[in-house]
């Protein structure tokens, strides 16, 4: 995981304003990188930010320059230098050069510096200087021009969320949401017992059930898209502490307008750069959309593996794909591992919610210092469920197939189908014969006859569960 | 808190389908409902179903009886009974016959057959008939007709909870944020330290300050009516499992419009029965959004509480009312007890949310059986948040005022004004100047004038740390 | 809820530090407590301190009043007029003149000056003096001598915890567990289908399924009490900032041992009081192991439900008793409500327990000023899990007994016992048997019959589920 | 992340009992761990299997085999062979081999085989056989002798648990402990203002501040310790459903007995399988008391940062090392980061405890199929919280010096030094001192001198900040 400099390349020095620092003398990053490398070695295998943010600090820089050059605040072939090197940065080329991770300071300044001194530094390669040297690029006085941590950071932050959301998560579970909704309609024939209470209900189709988990997802969608649209609000422009001192009071609109056209989405400068810095409620609320678009994903999955369990003794209403061996020797025992992945990835979605708005909570004046792990779990838990969805639609959801012999053999045997008698032979009736079925372990049919209420011919002509399940079956 | 029978009274015979059960004879509700209280014994004290629900509950049947009329369900003048009775509900004349607790059925039957019950009682006493003797009005057949806990019970969920938030808890807070507005355009012109990692920064306006809460507050109500809308989605009309069996077609679409009529909220029936019966995603959201919204007023009650701490060795940037005594003999000392009133409230708010979401995802097949423990703590959080504002809003927040003296003296010992010199004499002779009344521990103005770099004049011209604030200032 | 003062009697005069307030005249409370009535009117139904927190001061203060006089602090007949007015407390005769709420002072100031002035007044009734003329007893110079709230308060929190935990909330769990371990024992011949992943697996008894249940309480309850001997350190002695000023050395511990003599648990003064009042993790630590307790009842109670659901298209190998009418004309549709109010009980202590962590994580300084919102939620969730567990024992446990015919008839259908065939006719003919049976829907027996792998007479006495159960069986 | 399998090398056909599968030819895996790796393309980057679990793995089937040699189960030149690639794994040879992540199966299956698979394909190239051969050592007849999935999954999850928590977790927080202990000693002379509600209050001295930090970690070590207790207790002997059915009636004692010889910690047969299996209670305990833990480093992280705000306009009582550039120009604005990536952590635990404990609660009849999500989150919490303290302690808590000038000014300015007066001069005079020095915003001693109540030379003798802080000092 950790880059090693090779003895023959040794280190380079860089400097900050702290003074000087050895830095691996092939790498871009500079000095505050490499500080920062020392001082948080915390959770270095799992939590050094991934392509999204690294690729969000890229549109950014770029968008940052192009507007520097607009507003006359950076000269012109400066300002392509480092749109040329940030187009990189973008493009996946140097994400070995962004090693820092998620526990470093709260304000992701660290993260900021990274992609400035990478970029600097690439820059500087490009034009054919010496890295480290800062010239003709200079990490904080060009590629940071105008900008501060403070605004950058929750900036990268919400262009990689909504990055990930619309280009992953929402078409990954578009792709399972697709598959269900052909299977609603595919088994929108097929009666089955409904269940309440765990307990044995009036009829439903496998199309209804089924329809009702495609309703959950796409109403869970249309939440995240909400939350979305939140997002799109860019704390850019604002600086140290929302002033937006030392920038071109057109810099965060001009900047917005550049990210937007790099990204397709419809970004601007937030309204409010104050709330903007000090809170991250709008990352609060897209973590919420995903909890809830987990919670419903649980629900699906656990209706599916319930009604999968079996083979002889479960309910055993739908067949799922057996993908793994479950048992050597007991055919028909398979272990709804997808549903258990998808389950997994549910309550970690919740815990990764739980500590975000956690997080977003703990503001103080003009500066909420939970940036990094707040954006780090929406991003954790939009990819999982994107991942998720991708493999449950694939190793399970597109297998689903009714047991039909199954259901069929459930319905026959509901006492709940008595209802439907009560037009015909009254109340009484109906209940005497739904307790004589019970009491003699036979079917309301078999008791029906017995009872001499009905005849067969009737009792079948009445009897229709495709009927009590409505006008949408 | 318990409902004691005179000996005088005695009790009355009430039969459901279980058989007989003895209900003390004053009271409206019937056989179902005593059982509940039997059987559930659970949190008696506090969890109780209060004005809200009840109302619902009240509204909804009132709705159901006229939908009912409309749609030749039910006879005119036995609608026009139940309509008489639910009103009287609806008003708040017998929620002392509301005995029934969270903790119970899961699907809320029993205080749905509560409803049915009192209002069947009423109904017949307003006719001149015999408690209990089911005649002329029918707590299942007639109160309860075209209906099922499953579809009524998170009908009045929806009902209660929308009523709460437009009714009490966005009038509250508002009444906060307009507060707080007002502060903010009165106190536009109190320059002062910004603080960024707690840290001195760049100075902001307290107008800025209390203005980036207000913006905190609007988003965070914005969110919230975003909820409500799809909280204005009705089971109504799915009965038992969603399908409508034994409900009239129109029945779920007429009975949402009499709801709407009633309450003035847009009510509709929801587009997928299924979904709603066996899911409450827009509860999930809801009390997302009110979680955001106590994450925000956490964060402003804490910067008020950080701001007024002192008086001697603290911030002490700005007064509270003293509304206890915070120490018999020590002046100055202002516990600042609203915001720890409201923190408490927004902790409490998280946890009830972290409820809400566990059993939001715990629904099987047709049914989530979690729906009483839900809905409560919506209705909680909405209550605790509208409470809390408005204490915090007559108690403190109208009585903010800033510490002027303390505040000017913190800004004009602020070494990060330097950077007003940087166009005027660069950089470096600007650090200089800072790094000496740093060590000496002066003033900018006395180290600057020591150095020689300016003359008074000119640095009374030139550091103006109003003009550091920005355009919004 | 809220007491009425009638107009005869009217209102008096109470002083405290800030001045005078006007208190109902039938009032033992005086002015900080009408006070905080005035400021803090949040959650006024659901959030009043009940009686363990009352019961609680009451020892408390009758402690102290005993240490005083023991240390010659204060004079004996004071104190003794101190320690009637406090065991009149500790009685609960005077629980309706404690009115505030948790939503107050976050160190409970105000509830502990109630308790001072509830108790000053009625030792001054008792020795015939005036309301709210402070003498013979003083509420704070008497009845609060040696103590601060802040110190006070949480020790009145640890005392109501451990009543309340070892008084209720264990004994309710061990009347469940001992029910669970009755049944345990007497259905430990019941030999029935194991399921691991949902699905059908090698057999079980039903006595080690709920013996399963009863080490997962057992454990629970010790984790319990191991956070009991953490609530047995009080932070009495610490008074306002942990240092002990205007207490004497000895106070604390003797006022400890005054209240382990009056509660009988072996209450000591904390260790360390900086901790004790700027952080209350033996709070969060019980709170946590009533999670775990709720974790493991929510198991339970899903297997109950699940194991009984049906009657004919479920497991339905439990059968639970009916306490409620589930369909009115369903025979056998019995709906688990005890099951789904004791897993809402457990969503709400996980709720609960969120909210308690957090606040655990807020103490600045010499204090953490979320104290009654922890206690409030500890002692919520240890009375719901007690009052939980006694309805669930006497209205389902009780009566669960097994479907011994069901249970037969899936394990004879299971395909799992062909394991046992293998040490007789080898891996081979054995799985040969089983993909048999599943393919031709029958049963074991039938398929190695057909096969002619063993006589029927060998079937029968090589495949005994009961001896694939364990020595345990 | 991914391993290539270069052209050259290709793949082999590895076989299970669905039939055959294409592995790289240069893999120790065999076809399970390649279904898996197919099937479950979650996470990929971050969820992972680490060190932790991977060296359980090893050390559970080191045992396994010598205790299925020891009890005639095995030949012993097989187990040998075992254990000596099993040793291998524990050493940490293969894990590049391991490549399956946390969302799979819910039992953890495919990592159990993934650890069968590699050490039988080890073993065989010890033996000099050909990879995936099976022969001389099956992966599951022989590796997994006497053992399911169901059993060794949660053992190598507690043996894991306990490893790092002993291993690495305790031993940072003792680090960072120990820092803090010393510092408490080394300030116990420094008395300076202390702090309730966030106001002045009576003094402290930093050692006891400090220790009270130290005293919160060390019972939140205690409490970890407690947990760790419980994790002892190992499923091993259960295999499938709790029956120990195809094991060894020693088997579970012996394996346990093995595995705590090599780890050096008391691990032993659980005494409940059938709980063993279908709970992880001792896991949630762990995950609960890291929680606790994370609040008290939370708590700790904050107070420092507050004390060490400024350096001008905030209390500025501690100084902090300053390790990277805080702002280029204004000297003495050091950020807090450590506390930041301390706070960060914190809130991470908590996210990963909120699954842990949902995880938990979600076991259906004999089985959790949440054992990894389970373990994961709490082997990172522990690892996080190692790191943190590990970089808190060198980066922060070596170098916190007391800033003794301001603190010493904080406390001359002090109101709340004047209780000191009260036994000298009375109550109301002292109360008038502070009155007049609040009035004229001057201290004590200038105010008590100008109300001639007592001289300065009284004063000076009087007023002792050290003498308010009580014996501990």
């Amino acid at each position: 995981m950790e880059q090693q400099t090779s003895p023959e390349t040794g280190f380079r020095t860089e400097t900050d304003s702290m003074g000087e620092v050895q830095v691996p003398a092939d790498r871009l990053w500079g000095a505050q990188t490499q500080r920062s490398r020392v001082n948080f070695p915390i959770g270095v295998e799992r939590f050094r930010f991934g392509r999204p943010m690294i690729r969000a600090l890229g549109i950014l820089k770029k968008a940052a320059a192009l507007a520097n050059a607009e507003l006359g605040q950076l000269p012109r072939d400066r300002a392509d230098l480092i749109v040329r090197a940030a187009q990189e940065v973008i493009d996946g080329q140097w994400d070995a050069e962004f090693p820092l991770v998620v526990f470093q300071t709260g304000s992701g300044t660290q993260t900021n510096m990274n992609a400035n001194e990478v970029i600097a530094n690439r820059a500087i390669q490009i034009a054919g200087g010496q890295l480290g040297s800062k010239k003709p690029v200079h990490p904080n006085d060009d590629v940071n021009h105008s900008q501060s941590s403070n605004d950058t950071f929750p900036t990268a932050m919400h262009i990689a969320a909504v990055e990930v959301l619309a280009g992953t998560t929402i078409p990954a579970v578009r792709q399972l949401r697709d598959t269900l909704d052909a299977k609603a309609r595919q088994f929108g024939h097929v009666v089955m017992v409904g269940r309440t209470h765990l307990q044995d209900a009036t009829p439903v189709t496998l199309g209804q059930v089924i329809g009702g988990w495609v309703a959950q997802i796409d109403d869970a969608v249309a939440t995240l898209e909400h939350a979305m649209a939140g997002l799109c609000r860019l704390a850019i422009g604002g600086t140290a502490v929302g002033t937006g001192l030392n920038a071109h009071p057109q810099f965060g609109d001009t900047a917005a307008r550049f990210i937007a056209q790099e990204t397709g989405h419809p970004f601007v400068s937030a309204p409010n750069k104050f709330a903007a810095l000090s809170a991250h409620d709008d990352l609060v609320n897209a973590s919420a959309a995903l909890r809830t678009l987990a919670g419903a994903l649980m629900k699906m999955a656990n209706d599916v593996r319930w009604y999968a369990c079996g083979p002889r003794a479960g309910f055993a209403e739908l067949k799922i794909p057996e993908n793994e061996p479950g048992s050597s020797i007991m055919p028909g025992k398979v272990n709804p591992t997808q549903s258990e992945a998808m389950t997994m990835v549910a309550v970690q979605v919740y815990g990764n919610d739980a500590a975000v708005a956690f997080a977003g909570s703990q503001g103080n004046f003009q500066l909420n210092v939970y940036k990094p792990v707040m954006v780090h779990n929406v991003l954790e838990s939009a990819e999982l469920i994107a991942d998720a969805c991708r493999a449950f639609d694939e190793h399970c959801a597109q297998g689903i197939e009714p047991n039909e012999e199954r259901i069929r053999e459930h319905l026959e045997n509901s006492l709940m189908l008595v209802t439907a008698l009560n037009p015909h032979i009254g109340y009484e009736k109906s209940a005497k014969i739904a307790m004589t079925a019970y009491r003699d372990n036979t079917t309301l049919r078999e008791a029906a006859l017995k009872l001499g209420h009905v005849t067969g011919e009737q009792f079948d002509q009445w009897v229709r569960a495709e009927e009590m399940t409505g006008p949408k079956a």
